[in-house]
């Protein structure tokens, strides 16, 4: 079976952070997962990732999914793969691609495309390549009739080859048996005393098999990152790419500052993205939406005809026609019903709130659940947590749940229901009453003018 | 009279939306919006769109202001303005603009110029042209002695003619009378079974009459907009040209990040615009203001010397020196008096708000009219709802509402009224005087001991 | 001992606001609090500033930290400086620094290297350049073997003088008695009746004095600001320029847009700034933290491993591992503790938050000291100001303010108390003891359906 050998063990001291350098994030997600993605894109998911500096991390990240192994010491790429040779073996019919944990534009097309070519020449060796204009401190590739002749360093290059534009991406197909028998024989003769991946060409070639260079249509697959700046230089360029397909699919920019959407979002044509409005995770929204500005989703389920103004909405289902902010805070675990509201100031968690219902303005819904077209009044707050436990309101369709009122849970409200301004709902209510602990209201006349008169004093 | 067709029947079927391509927005308004506004600044208020794809969304916009008539069948734009024939009829005497419903930057002085050599030069139709630095694609306009000889599209050009840089943007002066005759005389005899607009410059010169053009100095005449892409792009331009305007009367931006501003506002000089701040419709702001950041205002007037922070702001007057947000919302119909404060977590909608009163922190003041120097504390709440209707709440001068108070509408506060914090006014309370309903408070000594004991087991 | 005289006259008319041009702000600091720092920097803090136009604006901004003279009429550059012979002649040993007060890239590593070859070549006058690209409309420096020869203006320019790129930079290292001297000669004799600086080169010369040239290494110590689009390119300059420099220490950004921080800002590596963030003043922000979008922090310390989403902080100190926002507002004089939560639409003023204590959502907290690990609930308001005064309130730790309570000023809970939900407190709460005023709750069975029967008829 074909698989994939992923090298993860660099460190980005220039990032200045303690973490692998492929853990750090592009759009949201660490390059590793950018390379991983297009490795089961492309049908290859016996992957192995090889750890090195911080390898914890990349474990912890994983979580599993993939095998790992460590690199102890860093000397060389070559090395690096030499420590998944046991992964190899687990199986070695088929072919092996290798990759660099810190180029997350390789893509799927690139690398089926590769091993088609790879298969067709009945390669050892097949470097994946890219054409560049200006290719200055990459590997040349120099081809000849039958293949390639090896890959130069900038280095050792001649002005000849420095001419040569199309370049070394660092990733490879292997016929994997070749590939095992390779590894044996690269060596650590050199200045830097490391082992070269790259010395296989020449070594595949020495010993009477084929090489070969597929080059790729897409010259982002060069793309890494060396320190702060080049990884916001491949958030800018992810950044942009996702906006020009949403754009190519009918959705509406009217300026793009501060818009930032997460890869695989989806939205449908005809909604609108305000300006920095950020829009993440594993996020549908559907058509005829005005979504932003100065928003955050992530994680939700959005649907047809949603404003979400200035308002952020995690791990959430959105219905239909609903209205969300400005200033709205919805968190995880909530269905907001079609056509319901969620407006200023209101913050909703774990809740069903039904169609058509209103919550316009200074709430707090915690734990509930709101049946149909009731109306949530300004400062009325669900008292889900007693300070020991946390329990559920329940609210009626058609209910009216009045402004500064307090319903304790665990407690239900029928259909229908009314509870008064200021009250503190401390039992159930059946449908249609009205719930009041109001007390008697009393004018005490003259109060300012004595309040005030030793001031005036 | 001078009069105007305007040909608005494109789908646009790589928006992606089923819409007619003028109804897009530039800047918050429909690119027929734009050519609208052109012609009426030109003084040409005689109006005939052409409608197409979906023509019923052009009625609707245009909720009758201007004659529109369908053109069913896409057969060309010479086919276009034939279906407006009727309406040249009306009134044949003087001239007849032909503009495209989708190039949103034509501008008042490009057609009032164009029509000042139209008249001079006695045409029977004048060209109105820009030239390009990149004229790829786009007609050539091929001049001789006595005025034009024709127009030639990319495809049937020479080389000689593929280097004119003056192309045919799509707009035309017509003689009214001769239009008519002209649209009598196109055909559909070529490729593309169409009947071309640029026709009637052949036949008014086979005919003996004059043809000129009228090279405008804005090229930008010229854009338009296929696909969303475009449409960004023009936004994009539209965006930048208004905010230039205001750098020069003197408005001051740090960054224009997300800053969006339609071409109506009106800003002072001395004003400052922080990043991310959208300002649309008709709004006037005045000088020494400081808006934003992370800002919208519609459709509202600002004093001077106000800061709108973090907030919205919409359909409202907000006086001199007011502070504005962070995090508030004034909804429609609101007057915020000259030094008054709305500030965090605070939603005002339909109120008058008198001089230096101060809403510093959540509260929702619906339907009330409230005196100057009031005082509104936190989490007070004009219950203006009571299920089945709205009615409003009077607070005078100098009042003092208590925080977590609700004031039941109607109800109605004198001067220099108290209410306690957490008092429900249910009626009311003459100048000065106190409303209070508070409770008993009791102290159960020992309480969270019991409570908590069962978890400590 | 050297000295510096900064010129700020100007008015700026451009601007189209009434104030001296140098106070017109990059990065949230007047122009002339740029020129002035990098002279601080560089060790010399006797300083004169010659106002003009709107003087009285600049002592108000100076606030007597330097000696200011006025320029009563504008007569020059060397008349500007004339006004402060009697600063010179308070001690006119050493040299003597003259700096536009416009030009705020002036840097110290500049001003101290030029000082050094002043004294090496013991030159009358130095004038500081630097070397454009574009050198059109700037003083051309044309040297010789012995130093300078003049500074020629482009109109008096030959076409060899016109290719010169090196340019007068409008700063200048005098010997102060030389200058003092060379003043007394400037005539106004030239077509503006002016008295200009630069005739000071060639009037040293003709004494016989050396005059020489110190070609700067950063250009852009030339930029200034004539109008509003200049003052933006300046910011967006510094602001990169900023951002740049928190790149390269490890600090990560996913998108710049909207993204303004303040030059004297300090952020340790491994945090990240999110889109649309203003950070400003002489706030420092710990390692780990997630700052942004749409947030404010000025004058802020912020500890490590800190989340501020969608918030303002103003003058406060929030511990390590706090949470903050979204749509939360710190004002001034808060001390948040470590692991603390201030959530959405909760204001905290003036108090102590103790660690661990968390204001989940909708909640004022005023003027308080608040102990650790306590609760306070949805609604809850500290109810400090009665109209007259402001008050305190105390929350001991573990104590738990139930839903819309208000706490009344001055008023101390204890460790472990509990209030009820819409409680309003008036007095002390001993530890561990529950306060409670509520009323009781009665039910109005049928009420709905009696209340809106007159609607159904």
């Amino acid at each position: 079976m074909n698989k994939a050998i992923i090298l993860a063990g660099g460190q980005g001291k220039r990032m200045k952070a303690d973490m692998p350098k492929p853990l750090f994030k592009v759009l949201g997600e660490p390059m590793l997962e950018w390379v991983i993605s297009a490795c089961e894109k492309a049908g290859i998911s016996d992957i192995c990732v090889v750890k090195g500096f911080k390898g914890e991390m990349i474990d912890e990240y994983l979580g599993g999914r993939y095998t790992t192994v460590l690199q102890a010491e860093r000397l060389g790429t070559g090395h690096a793969v030499m420590q998944a040779v046991p992964f190899l073996e687990n199986d070695s019919e088929g072919n092996t691609l290798v990759l660099c944990g810190d180029a997350p534009f390789i893509d799927a097309e690139t690398i089926s495309s590769a091993l088609k070519l790879h298969e067709e020449q009945r390669n050892a060796v097949t470097v994946i390549t890219a054409e560049l204009d200006a290719p200055k401190g990459y590997g040349r590739v120099i081809r000849n009739e039958s293949g390639i002749s090896g890959i130069v360093e900038e280095k050792d290059a001649t002005d000849e080859q420095k001419a040569v534009k199309e370049v070394n991406s660092g990733a490879y197909w292997f016929d994997t048996k070749q590939l095992i028998a390779l590894l044996g024989k690269i060596t650590n003769e050199n200045a830097q005393k490391e082992y070269y991946l790259t010395d296989t060409v020449s070594l595949a070639l020495a010993d009477g098999q084929n090489a070969g260079a597929f080059k790729s249509e897409n010259p982002d697959i060069i793309k890494g990152a060396n320190d702060r700046r080049d990884l916001l230089e491949l958030n800018t360029y992810a950044r942009m790419q996702v906006i020009d397909k949403h754009l190519e699919n009918g959705v509406s920019f009217i300026c793009t500052d501060g818009v930032v959407i997460e890869r695989n979002v989806e939205i449908a044509n005809g909604t609108e993205i305000l300006p920095n409005t950020m829009i993440k995770g594993n996020t549908k929204i559907g058509s005829g939406c005005v979504i932003g500005p100065n928003t955050v989703i992530e994680n939700c389920t959005v649907g047809n005809n949603v404003t979400v103004n200035a308002a952020q909405a995690y791990d959430s289902v959105i219905g239909d026609n609903a209205n969300v902010g400005p200033y709205a805070h919805i968190r995880p675990d909530c269905n907001i019903g079609k056509g319901a509201k969620v407006g200023d100031f209101v913050e909703v968690k774990n809740s069903n709130i039904g169609e058509k219902t209103l919550i316009s303005h200074l709430a707090y819904v915690g734990d509930s659940d709101i049946g149909k077209k009731a109306n949530i009044g300004a400062g009325a707050v669900t008292v889900n947590f007693d300070g020991v436990a946390k329990s559920r309101c329940v609210i009626g369709d058609y209910s009216f749940v009045g402004s500064n009122a307090s319903l304790i849970a665990p407690v239900k409200l029928g259909k229908g229901v009314y509870t008064a301004a200021g009250t503190t709902v401390t039992k159930d209510v059946p449908d249609y009453a009205l719930a009041i602990d109001r007390g008697v209201m009393k004018i005490n006349e003259g109060y300012t003018l004595r309040k005030l008169r030793p001031k005036s004093k």
